[in-house]
């Protein structure tokens, strides 16, 4: 292979980057572990949610681990080879341990982030929840780079054909978007299912408090947070990041330039730089007000990636053009998230959430039309931006240019990610102050960095489901240079055939998670009254819940629940691919992005803002708490709980699996 | 042009089937005339609806008109020439006759349908409301032969050019779907909100039953159900009959085939005469047996139908394989409508229907999340029948095959939508018996005609989705020869580009309909207040309510709220493909195309199960009327309301609609 002369890296740069960015998250790790756990009753808890979730992890990954074998060895025993083989175990393992050293990392940090609250107050508190989303954020990034950067670097050495080294990677998105799906599907469907269920029985039953120590669901709750919004949505993001090199780079192999197969990797390795200077700013202007300072966090590092990204590629043998693709990439990943932001953060009367919470005055029902309709609308402009980062990114640099594009859009995943993972790790703690019996101050410290926390997380999830969509078109479009079809026109009936059952499957899979979740919770229910009916003295605080029976019953109802639309999204290209075949799959690729992205923005976003109107109530407005108004908008949030933390979540990877298995099987057409 | 010689039928033939259809829906008229319209009270009220309906729809062609004449004008003037303008103008006027004659006599029926129910029982009731819904299904039928046909006869023998005579047949469409869109959309708004209003003044402020005669709003909820349910599903299923034979047409055009250009006209022809059948069948066996009676008349008319056209066209010069594409879209219609019916009509715990009634148990939002749910899976199986459908009718006889496809499905229109319309008469009736004060037993009688019709009507919901579907794609295979794009590739990002916008003009159209239906019914609200709070006596049945000003209201409030979502509709597509171009506008009609079929099904089916779960509880199950469980049933039927009466009946529109003046533009761009 030719030499690469991008800046003063060399294919192995990524691959050490990658390990630079593991450091520091081991850095990160060791502060968080200075600090204090805190009383003995604090730390009983807060073992209770590491051990749950480890559990969860490990019981998860012993599942998907004959997934994994069965899908390498039908790998290189098929003509796609071992390389191809290697890189799915290797993409699995890479997603694997950054989303259990992030769910290791924030278990520890939510206990201490409560201890701080109680001590220390605020400052420390955020320092500490931040280190711990940190974590999270770096390891995705990290990983990446090693786990991709490494074979890259391997492969570039071993094989001398482009394409065959950018077919043998396509393995690792193959390997990490199983474990995404897993991951984010299982883990949505355990955290909705506890959360209602201790809800349910809790609060409504046994008119306990949330969070109450008695309650045996609320530590399966708390454990739900960690494997679903954090580990889940890490290996969610994981997938996406990853999706998008991989796709640039089977794209550049075809046009035969290793300088754009590298552009990538060297990309994310800029990026993971400046996650790190983000992260360091965070830190450092946290004092003077921390709304501001993970704002900052958040734009400031795409906006030097940009200046770094342009000045290196200038300086560099490629052309310009393709930095204005990585340009337009990530000026629209910023767009969608405002527009997210604006759909589901609003606090004012008029804002869609504050139109929301005033149809709670008319009911459950009005609340319910008014949700689905804002997240209806939310749907249209990010739409439009996507189409806009599709023409202006080909325009500059063609089909390559969507990939780079998605690339651009996701390269500060690090801080993005840390904002994201932040927020449960607040909430936990927020959780276990209140199991714990800390005072109400303490609440309200973790209340308040929860909120900080959701409101930025809102432009993150925008910006995901955005990076989603666009790392699924670049893998698309690879595919249909692999697949070798002539051409997939739309007045071919084979296309619109694919196109009609692609646009079926997201809605499926929808509807398979959102009844998942209750029909875990129901178990869930079950379980919890059977305790409080069984077990002397539960109620009256005098014997302790079983606790583990309650994470049990989650971890196997979710891991149960997760299969069918696992099967359904990875066997679905299959078998459209052999029987109906590739032209087939080309459309059914196009109509399920399509279905994906309508159906992820419209359920993420309706969920979003159904949670804030409730929560606008609850601030006071229309009566507050306590009022048929409040009610109504609880039966909205309600809903919208498993729309945006399982149904709507699980529609990005769903399109990423079936479109890098499909670019993965193409040769075999 | 050449000599047609299919069977004994010359060009002028349909449109003289047409006249015969008319004449038989004049006959029906004349029969329920001779029926009495009832005690003075009766026909006050009925007098007061039939009035009410009239104005709504005069002042609606108020509106329209100048529409109209403006895209006659525009297009006359333009290059495209005063043949398509006269075609603008007849498809206008065709589908806003048909829809009128069907309201006219449905708002006759009604009063008749309830004195018969009061002095003769369920039989006589059932005949004069199925002559009632008969009428529209007739009128649909007959006026699309009379003006389509007529230009066809007329076009045929002006110009020599099939291409030309297609071209100009095309206006028809144009026509008939701006009276579509703004007779379905405003009719489904001005339904739903004096509905919505009506109930929640009436029955929840005021706690008087629903349906009486002291509340001001009753009126124009009756209304509503012949302007929406009847008139505006009239004209919405016209537009799918004639946008499948203009599709047909436009194709065989460039197939130069004149036999294949009157084929769909004849298979219309042949389908009213079926449809004739078919009504004579309900009528002779109604004494038997009302729900076998509707059965038959459903499944019977299109056996006969692909009897005589299989016959027929064995006989002619045209090939046998383009009856096995007629063959393959009347078997999918009939499948859609099962699928439907499955979804929508079951009446044992473990149907849908009956998961969503259970669901009421533990409260309103898992009413929501399993409708929901239940919606989304309902999209899964149609679609594949679809796909069925393009695979299998294209594999017979290429891109014609999708168009002809839409014509066996549709061909027999006159009965499906005598079955669909014969529900809201009944419905109607059983209003006025309420308001005229009838005894119980009358309300009971229309209440079982409504239900079996509800039933029946639900296969003809899914019908005419399906048949919306495959004409919108007959119509844009038809725009992608026509715009002359050399191809229409999922790997130009100008198809994708325009993909995404597509794909979020449905959701945008559903957002907008949706909010109409609560801002309307607001102002609704506000008025039905007011009388009772101002006119003195009223609620002691002392004083009569004001109701010309709520049907005034209400037909304000639904005319100015269709005006966005009919411009969106019409403009969206011209701007795209002028400022776009026409790749990028033939991505759009793909994008919506799925968008729209998604989003109908989806919105539909939940509707109709929550509907139906509401029902199913009132029936006793689950502990009956007056329970949590039954209230939070409402919940869902409140919700399902706009879904299945507005929005989900507009996407159908909406995307034939685009696809028709982007057919019609397709030589401008």
């Amino acid at each position: 292979m030719e030499t690469l002369i991008i800046g003063p890296m060399d294919p192995w740069g990524p691959f050490a980057t990658g390990f630079i960015g593991l450091i520091f998250a081991f850095i990160l790790y060791g502060l968080i572990m200075k600090f204090p756990a805190g009383k003995q009753s604090v730390v009983k808890i807060g073992d209770q949610i590491h051990l749950g979730a480890k559990v969860f992890m490990i019981t998860e990954y012993k599942i998907l681990a004959p997934v994994v074998l069965a899908l390498v060895l039908a790998c290189g025993l098929s003509p796609l080879g071992w390389y191809t083989a290697l890189a799915i175990a290797v993409g699995a393992l890479s997603s694997a341990i950054a989303g259990f050293i992030g769910m290791y990392s924030a278990t520890k940090a939510n206990v201490r982030t409560a201890t701080a609250a109680e001590n220390h107050g605020q400052e420390q508190a955020l320092s500490i929840s931040f280190f711990g989303g940190s974590i999270m954020g770096l390891c995705v990034a990290s990983m990446g780079l090693v786990g991709l950067g490494g074979l890259f670097f391997y492969f570039s050495g071993a094989m001398d054909d482009l394409d065959k080294i950018a077919k043998a990677l396509e393995g690792f998105g193959v390997g990490a978007s199983a474990v995404a799906l897993f991951s984010r599907v299982g883990g949505g469907i355990y955290t909705k299912s506890a959360d209602v269920g201790a809800d349910l029985v809790g609060k409504i039953e046994a008119g306990i408090p949330e969070d109450d120590p008695r309650n045996p669901g609320v530590i399966a709750d708390n454990v739900g947070d960690n494997v679903g919004d954090i580990a889940g949505m890490g290996s969610d993001i994981f997938e996406s990041y990853c999706g998008a090199m991989i796709a640039s780079i089977a794209i550049a192999a075809t046009m035969l330039d290793p300088n754009l197969m590298f552009l990538p990797l060297w990309l994310a390795a800029s990026g993971l730089f400046c996650s790190l200077i983000g992260i360091g700013i965070v830190r450092t202007q946290v004092s003077r007000s921390p709304a501001v300072a993970l704002r900052w966090g958040t734009f400031l590092s795409p906006v030097i990636f940009l200046i770094f990204a342009g000045v290196s590629i200038y300086y560099s043998p490629i052309e310009m053009k393709y930095f204005y693709s990585v340009l337009t990439g990530a000026v629209g990943g910023i767009l969608i998230g405002l527009i997210t932001e604006y759909y589901t953060g609003g606090d004012t009367e008029n804002s869609p959430v504050g139109k929301i919470a005033k149809s709670g005055e008319t009911g459950p029902a009005t609340v319910m039309i008014t949700g689905l309709s804002v997240g209806m609308q939310s749907v249209v402009l990010p739409l439009f931006v996507i189409a806009g980062i599709v023409g202006l990114s080909t325009y500059f640099s063609g089909l390559y240019g969507v990939g780079i594009a998605a690339v651009g859009m996701l390269s500060t995943v690090g801080i993005t990610m840390a904002i994201d993972a932040y927020g449960p790790v607040a909430d936990n703690a927020g959780g276990i102050a209140e199991m714990s019996g800390m005072k109400s101050e303490v609440r309200e410290i973790t209340d308040s960095l929860d909120e900080l926390g959701n409101t930025t997380a809102a432009i993150g999830k925008g910006f995901a489901i955005g990076a989603a969509a666009l790392a699924a078109l670049a893998i698309i479009a690879a595919y249909m240079l692999a697949a070798d079809v002539e051409q997939l026109s739309l007045d071919d009936p084979k296309v619109l055939m694919g196109m009609f059952i692609g646009g079926s499957i997201p809605f499926l899979v929808s509807s398979i998670t959102m009844t998942a979740v209750g029909d875990a919770a129901f178990e869930m229910i079950e379980e919890i009254r059977r305790q409080f009916r069984e077990i002397p003295g539960l109620l009256e605080g005098k014997a302790e819940p079983d606790n583990a029976k309650c994470v049990d019953i989650a971890t196997k109802a979710a891991l149960n629940k997760m299969l069918l639309p696992g099967a359904i999204a990875i066997l679905s290209p299959v078998i459209v691919g052999f029987v109906l075949g590739p032209i087939h799959l080309g459309g059914m690729l196009a109509g399920a992005l399509l279905g994906c992205v309508l159906m992820a923005l419209m359920m993420a976003n309706a969920g979003g803002a159904w949670d804030n109107a409730k929560k606008f109530v609850e601030k006071g407005n229309f009566g507050g708490k306590g009022t048929d108004t409040h009610s109504a908008t609880v039966v909205g949030d309600t809903v919208g709980d498993p729309f945006k933390d399982t149904s709507g979540p699980s529609m990005n990877i769903l399109i990423n699996v079936m479109a890098i298995v499909s670019l993965v099987i193409a040769p075999l057409l």
